[in-house]
């Protein structure tokens, strides 16, 4: 199963979680056991699994890798959004979960977040469900 | 296949070469052309390709990205752990292995790491074996 | 399918376009739907997914991460590329691409790059072509 969805995002940088929309079509797909993979089609987005327990821990990511790629820092690219850019190639664009009884395995901590690094924009998730 | 094993970890940060429990698991499935697919149920460890030959690259791998996300920053979160959940999210919680011949396809120099970001603790590592 | 290619690097650090070569093995596998799994056999090499409109996000890309993990920083590896495998484990040695009609799902300003962190080198690419 191939599938698109939307995720619209508010801020500059923004971790969105995208857990039941993720649970919600590999239910869809009726698959049981078998991957899925999610991809991004953006260059200045990514993909993540962190914590959702504590607020906390998504405002120490941003706020971190904030300082570490700054958002000017004599970038060349004149659009403005290089750190965004150099964010969406360490974070990584992809995710493949393993399937496992319908659901994707999940450790009790995980959730599973689109990584917004240069809105507020309408942005796309494509998700692939695999049977295996 | 879909099976889980243990990683115990020792101190505060750490690689964990996991070769071997890979390569096993592998050859247990029977499945000879496929994915092994590798998934770290945690939000402060993650998995990684390096070189087994000089100790020293791991050393200058958990040093160095150790002075980029220092472990104190002025965090928010109160666990005093956030590194950690920053340094999960740039490695990355899983690894997807090409099989070819019933074994996983790495380079000369490349071996499988599970990473402590946050130890020393009992770990879980799950793995997917998908034939194709 | 599974496929094995070679990559000459020029320079030092370079993000070399495979674009062409990547839907080729897929075109080549006549494989409609399924997933494309791509692996560097390195550990001094990455792959990414970034912009190809402007050069400048790749000049940036490369400087801003030079910037992070420096060439020379204390480290004790006495190969003198520590900084090559610091980036290769935080770009990762791996990309799974979904395919879709015979192609790559690509967003409309996604290219998929061979990073070289310690060139110049020739260098392996492997794919896996998975139907499903």
């Amino acid at each position: 199963m191939f599938k698109e969805m939307t995720v619209q995002t508010e801020v500059r940088t923004q971790l969105v979680l995208i857990d039941s929309e993720v649970r919600g079509a590999i239910q869809e797909s009726g698959i049981e056991e078998g991957l899925c993979v999610l991809w991004v089609p953006h260059t200045t987005a990514a993909l993540t699994i962190n914590e959702n327990a504590d607020p906390d821990v998504v405002r120490d990511i941003l706020h971190e890798t904030g300082k570490i790629i700054p958002f000017e820092d004599g970038y060349h690219h004149m659009e403005g959004n290089s750190a965004a850019h150099i964010k969406s190639s360490l974070f990584g664009p992809s995710l493949t979960l393993i399937i496992c009884g319908g659901r994707p395995v999940l450790g009790t901590w995980q959730s599973i977040y689109f990584c917004e690094f240069d809105g507020p924009r309408r942005r796309r998730l494509l998700m692939k469900v695999l049977e295996g």
